[in-house]
This record gives structure tokens, C-alpha cells and sequence, in this order.
């Protein structure tokens, strides 16, 4: 059975030594979203065809959240960042537009990159929130989760969907 | 129609003149939540008997997030956050555990607190799925919305459930 | 003849005590610029037709970086900014083209928002700069200086041109 | 019999809501020292008759942490730091030399400085440790605490020295 | 005679060039305390029994600071911090309780991990006092010290005690 | 022709994959200014016969946003910045005071330090101005530029002048 590794010898919190684990290339890819209204939708649509979009501005808070993941996240390590993207996809069922976020994360280091792809996501996903409550303070972000990683001890993880 | 307010007159995104807004009480609700499996369950329940556990680190990432929330989200306005306050609830269905995160975000000020609450909200689960990804990369972040906006002009918000 | 105010008893720098100062509407108006070749030239404005573009991610730096004035600049003081705004206007002579970049900063404080407007037009210019170098190194960050700011006791500053 | 403030009805931490409380002027005034030996203190006056010096670097250090202890301590609020002075005396006993970092910090808010002073003072001390530890490792810190403090409910604070 | 290797060559602080030493295994242990009285005493061992407590909010605060040190301490370089270890002891003395916090820094960098030490041991010393502070503010935060380090040129650092 | 390597499959921006790039040792030479007139320059140059100096403060502000370059830049790679170096230079002509602002910066990683060179000249001309900004609000922050750069696959940029 798998201990908790950030639990120390008094019971409490710490960040795990990984003075010892190798430096590989490490990737991860976690999805959020957030389902929005038909206005929103066109809005954030009809924008894009613009000048500067709602989508434009998420995608750098996300890209910059994943740089700020290991001072957001308590226990996360510090990580040299390699390279971040983040997609765009809606989904549409009859009156719901769902904006699909996805964002994958490299690294070349000691530790996984889950954290910062997952942290990159929400933080996409809060953005469009925050430019779009004007209009609808009804949106829901939907699920976040982590769809795929690779390097490390671990090796390969992949969410079965 | 509803114009997006972040949107100056080239069509990028800008941040919102909030000078003329009168300064009042305001507060928000927002809830996320985390899926985990028994064992995941069982450990953070246990610890919490012990000196230190999960929910307590996630608790101070979410509190100090709230803070962070305006260098996070690029149009959110800084903000004098007066007060946060974050709770914990257990919803068990079969095999399924839900953690429900419920965070109250209070401030004076000439703009609201839905950011700093949602924000909050997120950060908390993501620091829960970092301190316990060790036992199950599976989890999964659950919905995340506001639940009750009160002060300033646009008055009271209420999700209907 | 007018001291400098950041300079203690003991002839070191301090932040300017300014709890008698009284809490006014202040603007401010910023100037900076970057030369870009004609290639970077075209290819910012082709991509503006696009989704994405240069521009917009600049534009987000520069919002972000007058929130975060007070961090960078050692002696300024924390501001609630209420508002920021970012302009950019070609101007174009023979094969030079350079990218006028105007921010103007808003609050109600008891301090005047310059170093915000200005901080937030630099920032803009190297994020421009960051994101065209694989394309030429050459690109010079043209005067970054203060157009105009109103409020507070000292009034009304315009520049002359 | 006082209860801690900052403890939730779960017993948790939570930042303790200060929405009603009185926006007034506060100061605080806090202490810090470091020992050092003889070759330090000489070479810390040296410079200081040069053009830049350890003290300078320490005393903007001091500063801008007063202005990050939000962001820095978990349960701290948020404040308009008004002003920040920091002062040094060097107290001589024998062979060992103390150097006194005495900090005032001001504001106009709802809460108090004294988090805001004492961080100034741990981190100019600190920072007095990491620019001279490659002459002596074995400076000490010395003791930190609060000299004074007023404004707010509890009115004035003074030590009994 | 050493000199101090943080001034250039026109008598300024600068942030030395480590690009030449070596990446080896580094630790670092430090210490700091504070004294606190019966009665906080008490309430902290009481809330240690409960869900939340003073200790866990102190400890999650000094792994923060720890990988924000280089954004502290102006010369301090950037250090990818492998692990961070916070432990607690109680000393009594008649009426006065001292929790001595021990806190042990790892790294595989190219500079030692001292400074994320001692700025972790200063954080968690000031969270402590401002948990307990409503309490009484006459807390005193004792002496902060580098206890041993190990790794890189200059070899293991032991303090005398 | 070169593409833009920031722009994603969807014409947004990304943080560039660079895991395959080599670990090089990299510099970077920047080059900002400041014109302040007689006034500004001989209160400068006076204190820097004291004990603290806007020099001193304005060096240390871009050391420190040398190290933030990749939290304010947004699609900027953290990086582990090894040295820092900033020189000043008096450039006088009739009335006119120019302060020439140099900076060098290195690293060992797997991209450029242009960036870091560039955003701490530019900040530290920029604290300059806040310093100074009570005498004469019409100071100009000269052109900003890239001098020189070395290391990587691009290899050597050596501006002519």
C-alpha cells in the first residue's frame, strides 16, 4: 500500500527529497472546460474573428499559471518549464457550448509535469469565467482532470475514457 | 445585449475602470470539488486524526490564492480581501468519494469576489489531487461555480440547485 | 529646491510615508515604442487577422505588469488600480516601423499611478520584442516616457511635444 | 480567555474577516539584529563609504518583503503599505558586533502593521547573512519581536524592554 | 583576506557568476524559535489534537518561502530546491515555552541551499507569531542560525555548539 | 523566412517546446538609459558620496527583475540565471545628463538570456525614474536594445554600431 510521500516523521507536511530521481523528459496533458451560453458563445466566437479574443487572453494566464505552478501548489517542486500548449475545442449539445481546454506540459527534469498542466487548465478556464460573468454568472468550469503523462519511475499513465 | 466590458475600442482586452464603482460589503460562494478513490479517502480521514493532514495544506493553498487571485487572472482587479473561509464535506456514493470544497470570500471594495472565491476553490482541489497523486493520478476535479454573489450594483446572485 | 523624497535620516532609501496624502481619482499616460523590420512588420499584422496574435499576448503582459508595478519597483508603493488600458498605433517611415504603444493607469488612491503606466508600456514593449527575436535581434525599444497624469497635489502634468 | 482568531468552526485556519473593522492610521515598529565578526563589520563600513553597500541591499530587501507579506505569510491580510523606514545601529560588545535593524511601517487600513514590520526586519537580516556568508558562516540572527505598535482596537502596544 | 563576492567592479552589489561550479548534491539545516507563553502554548498543543493547527499553517508557510527565496534575498540565485523538510520541538523552561524549528534544505544546483533554509526557518518562525498573535504580542522569535551544510566547494559546515 | 515560433496549430500563442535544445552556457549583454538634467544628476551623484543611493536601489531592482523576467514575460522560459552584472556610465552633453544602464546576465540552460538582460535594464532604468520622479516628472528612459549575445545553436549577436 502506497504511503502519502509529503507526510514527514512528525505527521506533518513536507516538500519530498528528489535529490535522486533521474532527469528525464517528462510530459503531461490535463483537460478542463467550462460550458457557457449561446450568447457567450457567439460572443467569444465573433471576437476571435476580431482583434484580441477572450481565448487569446486565457491562454496566457494559463501559460503563466503553468510557470507559477510550484508557488501556487504548497508541496509542488520547482520545475524548468520546457514548453506549454494549450487547444481549444467546443463541444455543442442542443443550447450548451462546452469550451474544451487542453494543455500539455514539458519538462526535462526530476519530477512530473501533472501539476503544472492541470494548474495551467484551470487557470484557462477561470479566465474565460472572469471575461465572460459579465454576461452569465452561470457558467460552470467542468471537470479537470489528468488525461495522460509520460516519463519518469512511473512511466506512462493514461486516463481510460 | 450585454457587451463584454474587457474589450477596448481595438478590440483587445483591457482592464475595467472601476473608479466610479462605489465601495461596499461584498462576498461570494464558490464551490469545486475532488473524486477519490477508498484508499485515498481512508488516508486523508486518518491524518486528520493526526498533527498534520491534507486538508489543512490545501486549505492555507487555497486561502493564499484567494490573495494571489489578481496576479493570476490577467483582467481581475487587486483587490483588499477582507476575509476567506474554507470548508470541507464528505459525499460518499457506493465507491465514490467526494470531497466538496466550499469557499466565502469577503471584501470592501469597488468590485466583486467571485474570482478570489472560484480561484480559491481550485486551488484547494488541485493542492488535494498534488499531496495524494502519489496513490492515483485517476482523480478528478469536480464542477467548479459560484454558488452566491451579495453587494454592489448587480445586487444578489443565487445558483438555483 | 526639491529633496528626494526616498532618502532617510541616515541617507538610505525608504518608501515615502504617504498615510496624510488624501485619497484621489490619478491617471496616468505612458509612452514607449519598438522598431520592428518590415518582415516582423507584416507578419504581426497578418497574424492579427488571425486568432491569436502578438499583440493580444502583449497587451496581457503589459495589464499584468502595472498590477505587479509595486513588486518590481522597490520603492513604490501597492495601488488599487481600478483601470488599464493599452493602445498601439503603427507608424511607418520608409522601412521602419515602429509600434507606439500608449497605456493609461486609473485609480483612486493616495499616491499617482505613473510608474504603473509606465511599467505596464515597457513591459508591453519586451514582450513584443520576446516574441519577434527569432525573427531579428536587431529591434531597438524606442523612448518609453510620461505623456500626461491628473490627480493628487501636484496636479496636472501634460508633456510638451 | 482569548481565542485563536484565525481558526474556522472545523478548526481550521481561515483568514478572519475584518470587513467591519475601523479603517485607521496603524503603525508598527519592530526589531531585528545580526552578529557578526570583526572582518565583517569592517568590511561592511568600508563600503559603506563606497558607492554601493551591504546595508543599501539589505535595507531594499527589507522594503519589498514589508510589501510581499501578504503573499508571504499565509493568514496575513492584504494592506496599502504607506511607508516603510528602516535604520541600523551597530552595537559593539568586545569582539562582536551587532548590527540593529530597527523598522517602521505604516498604513491607513483595517488592520494591523506589525506582520508587515517583523518581515521587513527578518529579511534585512537575512539578506545582511547571504551577501556576507562567504567570510563566516556563523553569524546569528538575533532575536526578532515587536517594539510597538498603534492604532486599531487594541490601541498601543509597547514593549517592556 | 576573502573578499566579498557580491560588489562589481564600480563597488555595486551584483548577483555573482556561479555558471563554473559544479551541480553536486547540497543540504542545508537551519534553525530558529520562538518563545511563546503558557497560554499559546496550550491553545497550539490543544488545536495539534484537532483537525487544523497553528504548526501546519507555519510549516506549509516556511516550504513557500523556502522556494521563493531567490525573489527575497536580492543576490540569491534561483536553485531548483529538491526537498524541504520542517521539524518541531518543544523546550520548556519554568514558564516559558520555546518551539525550536529545525528546518533541512536539499538541492542538486550549482550554489548552496543556506539561504532557503534560513529564510524557511525565519517564515515558519513569523507564521507562528502571527497565528497566536491576538493572543499576545510580546512573542519573541530567538535566534536564526545555520546549523550544518554540506556539498560544493567550500565542504561541510558544522556550527559549534 | 522564419516563422514565429510562439504560435501554435491554432494561431495562439505557446510557450515553444525547447526539451530537445542543449544545455549551453549563454550571455547576454542589454543596454537601456536614462536623461535626467542638472538637478536630478547632481543630487545622484551626491549621494552616492553618502551612504545610499538611487544607483544602489535601481541595481538591485533589476538583479531582482532579472530573476522574475519569466513571470513577467509570457511566453519567456524560466531559466536558472547564474550572474547578473549591471554597470553605470555618465554620458554628458550641454544640459543633458544621460545615464547609461548596462547589463550582463549568464546562464547555463537551454535558452537564450536576451530576455533577462533586457527586462533588468529596462527596470532598472525605470526605478531610476520613480526615485527621481519628485524633482522632474520629464525624465526619458532612452532606447533600449540588445548589445550582445553568445551560446546556443544561433551562436553570436553582436549589434553594430
Amino acid at each position: 500500500m502506497t504511503d502519502f510521500s509529503h507526510i514527514n516523521e512528525q505527521g506533518r507536511a513536507k516538500m519530498v527529497d528528489i535529490s535522486d530521481k533521474k532527469v528525464t523528459s517528462r510530459t503531461a496533458i490535463a483537460r478542463s472546460s467550462i460550458f457557457v451560453n449561446k450568447e457567450i458563445y457567439s460572443k467569444i466566437i465573433d471576437q476571435t474573428i476580431g482583434k484580441g479574443d477572450v481565448l487569446s487572453v486565457a491562454q496566457v494566464a494559463g501559460i503563466m499559471a503553468a510557470k507559477q505552478t510550484s508557488t501556487i501548489i504548497p508541496m509542488c517542486h520547482p520545475l524548468p518549464l520546457s514548453g506549454v500548449n494549450i487547444q481549444f475545442d467546443w463541444v455543442q449539445d442542443k443550447d450548451t457550448y462546452e469550451l474544451v481546454i487542453t494543455v500539455e506540459a514539458k519538462t526535462k527534469g526530476s519530477t512530473g509535469v501533472e501539476m503544472e498542466a492541470l494548474t495551467a487548465a484551470s487557470v484557462t478556464a477561470l479566465t474565460v469565467y472572469d471575461m465572460c460573468k459579465a454576461v452569465d454568472k452561470g457558467m460552470i468550469i467542468g471537470q479537470t482532470y489528468l488525461v495522460e503523462k509520460t516519463g519518469g519511475k512511473s512511466g506512462i499513465y493514461r486516463r481510460e475514457e
